[in-house]
C-alpha cells in the first residue's frame, strides 16, 4: 500500500477478482494517488461482506467522510459476486462497456458504486465469457488508439480478445494456467516437475512440440514422467517443458484466429515474458504490457466516458 | 472371492498394481479355480508388508502348507515395488517377457515368487513405460494368435501397444483418465460436470471435436463452463462432452500410428464400451476384451512358457 499524497482522491477504481482485489485512488486528473493490492478476493469473503470489505480498504487511501464514487470490474460483477452486471454480447463497442455499468443501491458513507459488465460470446457451440479482461482491453485501446489488435492475457485462464477498431469482436479462453497447476501439483507428473529453476531450452522445445498439430499435448505429457524414470531428466527441464507444451498448444489454437501480426501480451511477469518468448519461437512478435496498469487505465477511461455520457443524458 | 474348488491349486498368478491387487489360483491345466480381487494396492501397504499381504491373500484360495509358485505382474515390479523387474527395451519379443521374470529371494512358506518385467521405450525424445499391460498383450496374443495388432488399454493412463507378429514394437501412454478426473473433480469445470447420467450424443460430439487437429481440446474445455453459465447446458451433457473431447484427442494422436484397421480395446466396462463407441464414430472397428481375463491368460501363458524355458535350460 502506498500512502495518500497531497492530491485529493476524486474517485476509486477497483479490480475485484476471485482471488485478489486491487484498489486505486484517482485524483481529478485520473492520476493514481494511492493504491493497495492486498484486498480480499471474492473467495475469501461472504456475500454480505462486500460493502464492509470495500469501505475498509477505501479507508486506507481516503479519509473523507463520504466515500468518493467507486467503479469496479471483475468477478465482483458475476452472479456469485456483489451484484450481477449482465454480460454484454459480442460484438461489443468499447464505449458500451462504460455505458452499461450497473449501479449498486447502497447507503452512506458510499456515494456511488458501479460495476462494469463482462463480455459473453453466446454461441452454443463455442460459448465463452470474460470479466475484467474487457477493462484491460479498454486500457489497451485508450493507450494505443483504436485499430485491429490481438490481445493475449495469460493466467489461470488465458483470455484472448480480438479488437477490430473500437469493437471487441472475439473472446476465447484457454485453461492453460489451471491445467499446468493441476498437472504439476496433483497429477502423477508432480514427482517429475518439482523445481523452482526453469530450463528455457526445454520450454522452447515444449512450445514447438505443443504447437504441432494432432493434439500433441496429450501424447507428450506422460513422457515427462517416463523421461524422469528412464533418463533421470531433471525437474527443471520437465517443469519448463510442461509449461512449454501447454502454452505451445494454446498458441497453436489461438494464433490462426489472430488478425494482427503482432500480439499484445497483457498480464504480470514472469508469465508475460514466457508468452513473449513462446510467441517469438513461433515467429510472432509480442509486446508485453503490465496487466494492472492496463486495468487502472481501463477503469479511468470507463469512468471518464461514463461521466461524459451522464452529462449528455442530463 | 470365490471358494477353492476340487481342483488342486498348482500355481498363483497376481496382477498387483498401484491401487488394486487381483489374485488368481490356477490348477495344473491353467484353469482358474479361485480368485480374489480385493487385495491391497501398492499404495495401501508399506514396502516390508508385500510378503505378508501376499501370503494372507493366498491363504484364502489355497490351504497347502507350502505356497505354490507365484508369478506376478504390474507395479509390484517397479523400483518402488517389492523388487525391481527391470524394463525390457523395445522391441520386445513376447517370449522374452516370461524369460526375463525376476525371482524374489524368499523363505518358506513360499516356494517361488517371480515378477514379470515391464517394457520401456528408451527414446529420450519420446520415452515411455508400461507395467502390467505387457501381460495383457501376452494374453491377447495367446488367444488371438500372432499377427499385427493395435491394442488400446484405457484407464487412468491409457496405454497403446503395437504388436508386430510376436513382438511388441511400440508403446504409448496418454494421461486421459487422470486428466478427466482432475478436470471433473478439481478444476473450475467441476461445477459444470456434476452428473451421473451420461449424454451419449454429447460424448460423440466431443469425440469429433477433440479429434480435430490444432490442439482442439485445450480450446474446448472452458466452453463447458461458459455453456453452463450462458445456456444452462446440463451437467450430463458437459460431463459426457468432456470425456469425449479427451478421448477424441487421444484417438486422433494414437490412430495415425495404428497399423491395423481394427483396434483391440482391452480393459473394464464401461470405459471400454465408450472407447469402442468413440472409435466407431471415427470410422474404426473396435473389439472389446475384458482386461482382467487378458491378464490372467497372459500370466498363464508366461508361466507355462517359463516352465518350458526352465526345462530346456536344465
Amino acid at each position: 500500500m502506498s500512502a495518500p499524497e497531497d492530491h485529493r482522491v476524486d474517485w476509486i477504481g477497483v479490480d475485484w477478482g476471485t482471488t485478489h482485489m486491487r484498489l486505486y485512488a484517482f485524483d481529478a486528473n485520473d492520476r493514481i494517488v494511492a493504491s493497495c493490492d492486498d484486498g480480499p478476493g471474492m473467495n475469501a469473503i461472504a456475500p454480505h461482506e462486500f460493502a464492509t470489505a470495500l469501505a475498509g480498504l477505501v479507508g486506507r487511501v481516503c479519509a473523507e467522510d463520504t466515500i468518493p464514487p467507486v467503479l469496479m470490474c471483475g468477478m465482483v460483477g458475476s452472479r456469485q459476486g456483489w451484484a450481477e452486471a449482465t454480460y454484454l454480447n459480442l460484438p461489443v463497442r468499447l464505449d458500451d462497456i462504460a455505458a452499461k455499468a450497473v449501479t449498486i443501491p447502497i447507503d452512506a458513507p458510499f456515494s456511488e458504486v458501479r460495476i462494469l459488465p463482462g463480455i459473453a460470446k453466446r454461441d452454443p457451440n463455442a460459448p465463452d465469457v470474460v470479466r475484467g479482461e474487457e477493462t484491460q482491453a479498454l486500457g489497451y485501446a485508450a493507450t494505443h488508439g483504436s485499430g485491429d489488435a490481438t490481445l493475449c492475457m495469460p493466467g489461470t485462464h488465458s483470455k484472448w480478445l480480438r479488437l477490430s477498431g473500437d469493437t471487441v469482436t472475439g473472446v476465447r479462453t484457454f485453461m492453460t494456467g489451471e491445467l499446468f497447476a493441476l498437472l504439476a501439483e496433483r497429477s502423477i507428473l508432480r514427482h517429475s516437475v518439482t523445481a523452482e529453476a526453469f530450463d528455457m531450452d526445454a520450454f522452447i522445445g515444449g512450445v514447438h512440440d505443443g504447437a504441432e498439430a494432432r493434439s500433441a499435448v496429450l501424447s507428450h505429457l506422460f513422457a515427462l514422467r517416463a523421461g524422469h524414470l528412464l533418463f533421470d531428466q531433471h525437474a527443471e527441464r520437465q517443469r519448463a517443458r510442461l509449461s512449454g507444451l501447454l502454452i505451445g498448444a494454446e498458441l497453436a489454437a489461438a494464433l490462426p484466429q489472430a488478425h494482427s501480426e503482432t500480439i499484445a501480451v497483457i498480464g504480470g511477469a514472469p508469465l508475460t515474458a514466457l508468452y513473449g518468448d513462446a510467441l517469438g519461437a513461433l515467429g510472432r512478435r509480442a509486446y508485453v504490457h503490465d496487466g494492472n496498469a492496463m486495468v487502472a487505465t481501463g477503469l479511468a477511461h470507463a469512468y471518464r466516458r461514463s461521466k461524459v455520457l451522464a452529462r449528455r443524458a442530463s
